[in-house]
């Protein structure tokens, strides 16, 4: 059985921006960490919702008719299908993440950044 | 679209404790608050593996042949069909669960706690 996770010190554990870390399991699912900062591409997932919880920072996810500002202990889920580009403007924003096995950050499999366990 | 969720303030919207508030849907699975203290039941899911971050307080979850022991920021997933007992016996702890919709908390629907969206 996998142990405790501690997210900050997972986090402390790399620096690499935009190259989500995966920490757990969870029915088949990354349970991920991830630092980002400026902007991410345009994108949507055809075939999952899409879930952030911001652990440092503030994150801008842009949606096409409105732009949600997450800070702190702010959860969010882009529904399936839904257009988006999550953007860290003001400093490093550091997230949970939470994605079906296999989903590429960037919704298309030839622009995605390979996950890796830590 | 759900808007964004403030898990403290959710967490501030209610008091009554092993009663977990679902704020979020994600692919089909509850995300929930919950306020704990004391022990829980032993139990286990036969389909779904359980998945507890502590947001505040600090959490045993015992398991047959250890306890682990969880912290604000610490995140922990019970395997499918493992036996174990959540227990808050230093004060109040505050989670974030994430469990597929129809879970009973208890492992038995019988017993469960039904769950109300806030």
């Amino acid at each position: 059985m996998a142990g405790k996770v501690n997210l900050a010190e997972k986090l402390e554990s790399f620096s690499e921006q935009w190259a989500p870390k995966v920490v757990a399991d969870y029915n088949g699912n990354d349970i991920c960490v991830v630092r980002v900062e400026g902007e991410f591409v345009w994108h949507s997932h055809d075939d999952t919702d899409d879930f952030f919880l911001v652990l440092d920072g503030e994150l801008d996810i842009e949606l096409r008719d409105q732009t949600v500002t997450l800070g702190p202990g702010d959860l969010f889920v882009v529904p399936t299908g839904v257009e988006h580009r999550p953007c860290a403007r003001r400093g490093e924003v550091k997230l949970l993440l939470i994605e079906p096995k296999g989903t590429p950050n960037t919704g298309d499999e030839a622009t995605a950044t390979a996950k890796v366990a830590i």
